[in-house]
């Protein structure tokens, strides 16, 4: 706890106030349980000694730092946004800090903020998707750091997550989108290597293809990192192809709304000329002009389940339940039947 | 440092080694030190028993953790993120973590986690603005944990900041809008109490309304959280004003977007009927249609700055210098002449 020469203890404060440590402990964790005066006189001795009493006490009592950590893809854009402040805001009502880290989709960076974090004595930690190294799961078991995944559903796995399936919605989407009469599809995905959830998006888009008699080699796949520019550049290479696809689907709302810049300067109609697809239904997706067709991901919703189940097991009353977050089709402008059809 | 039973020690990983703790630590600090064989051993035993030398080791050697935390208001939307990524992306390549807090603009909840940070051993913190009770701030002192104060430039203060000038910025784009001939000015702000930026901005407004020969206290001003839907309703509310506003500034651009949505929906045309303006020039503000006239802030640049000064300070290479990072008038469609002239 780094700066131990003046950090106050249990017992300075107790010595300060008067009282036995736990007469302060009890203070802190149950005040109902003490008479008015002597708490008063506590808090005052908390307070003047800048003792942290938030969780440096409960640690004691119960050997836990009260702090949950997340270590998050990017912070570069509102993916993950809304989602991680509603699991904060769910944290703090049941008394717990979140520290929140960036990993910026590089496996090593995230290894480092794990050990980091472990170090930290986080109580336990939220992770994005399934995919990374066994040993890291082993040294988080070592630790006894209990682990759950958020923004993809896998019962099928050892760690417990709360999310949502990725190929189911993707396929959803994709049905509409061969329903609607297009053939040539191409898809902007994220970068698949490590990215459990753009892989599943993409598997999603080839099974609606299969499933409605189309060749799933036939998708036309870019990959490209989750940012306008890559989404806009990924589009303008997508239109010099022939025969030129009459869709782009892509992998979130960050890349499509990219897409749709690039459509704009080059003078490509859309939906006329070319639909096009997001997904996650961030604030983007309806600003952007047309609106865009997409998946909504409950964001909020699956921030706040994701904190309830990490909580319930770090408390130990909960084994790791993995939650199932149902996303929806939002219909909106930026999809249409292929032209001259 | 929570998991003590299982943190295994500098101790554990040098008998593993079969070397002296001080080896292990010039391995983790200075491996060019330590010939090759030694430090392969060394590694390795630091590999397979899970220590975590990236700083747990050079926290014994340096008392210091490698870990620095920050504190936004938000990480709803993406005002906070680029700069913050750019933070972070500095401090890793100068081997320190970054964990960051969301305080959700409420001054109690940054003060929880400030005492968090501390407690779990920050080396320095970096907090968004000035405004803050004084009390928090001898905390920090008392504790010797150095403070950087990021998007805000206040060289009169006792803290450090690298940021820029909100009055300053918002003070040009205003004069911008004056000289373009509107006399009707009305503002959309964030929530000012407890926000100096938010206050500066405003500020600026007014300094450029009297400047020019204007009333500042005929600005209509109304204050909203950072968020489109309050955007959209307070420029829904302003519309109904008379006599109605030619131009509605937005405190940033998250606000202008709420404004343009709820214009086209109302078929209000911009910048034909009302100019709208933003302050931060994310990239939503190239997005929206018609594109928005705004204050450049070069994020990235200010985030890396004031990562490269916390450290300064940290390591005693500064005493704390305050950086002016400088911003530019963005010029898009969002803004015209008044209608009528």
């Amino acid at each position: 706890m780094g700066k131990t020469p003046s950090a106050p203890t249990l017992n300075d404060v107790a010595k300060a106030a008067g009282v036995s440590t736990a007469t302060v402990s009890r203070c802190l964790n149950s005040p109902d349980r003490v008479i008015e005066t002597t708490r008063q006189r506590v808090m005052q001795a908390v307070e003047s000694l800048g003792y942290t009493p938030n969780f440096a006490a409960r640690v004691m009592a119960a050997k836990r730092s009260f702090t949950i950590g997340a270590i998050i893809p990017t912070m570069d854009n509102a993916i993950f946004a809304r989602g991680l402040q509603a699991f904060q805001d769910q944290l703090r009502e049941d008394g717990y800090t979140l520290l929140v880290s960036s990993s910026a989709y590089s496996p090593e960076v995230e290894k480092e903020q794990i050990r980091a974090l472990v170090a930290r004595g986080a109580d336990g930690l939220l992770l994005i998707g399934h995919e990374r190294e066994e040993q890291i799961y082993q040294y988080l078991e070592k630790h006894r750091v209990p682990v759950l995944v958020a923004w993809s559903y896998a019962p099928e796995r050892l760690q417990p997550s709360v999310g949502f399936s990725n190929k189911g919605a993707m396929r959803d989407l994709a049905h509409t989108v061969v329903d609607a009469g297009h053939r040539h599809i191409a898809m902007i995905s994220g970068i698949l290597q490590g990215n459990d959830r753009a892989q599943n998006r993409v598997s999603g888009v080839r099974d609606a293809m299969r499933s409605r008699g189309l060749d799933p080699a036939a998708l036309t796949l870019i990959e490209a990192p989750y940012e306008i520019e890559k989404g806009a550049s990924a589009f303008a290479e997508l239109m010099s192809r022939a025969p030129r696809p009459t869709v782009v689907m892509c992998g979130n709302d960050v890349l499509a709304a990219g897409a749709l810049r690039e459509a704009r300067s080059r003078g490509i109609a859309v939906p006329d000329d070319v639909s096009i697809t997001g997904f996650d239904d961030i604030e983007l997706a309806e600003i952007v002009s047309p609106a865009l067709t997409t998946v909504h991901v409950p964001h909020r919703e699956m921030g706040r389940k994701a904190a309830q189940e990490l909580i319930a097991i770090v408390e130990g009353r909960s084994e790791g339940q993995s939650v199932c977050i149902s996303t929806t089709l939002v219909t909106r402008q930026s999809l249409a039947r292929p032209s001259g059809r």
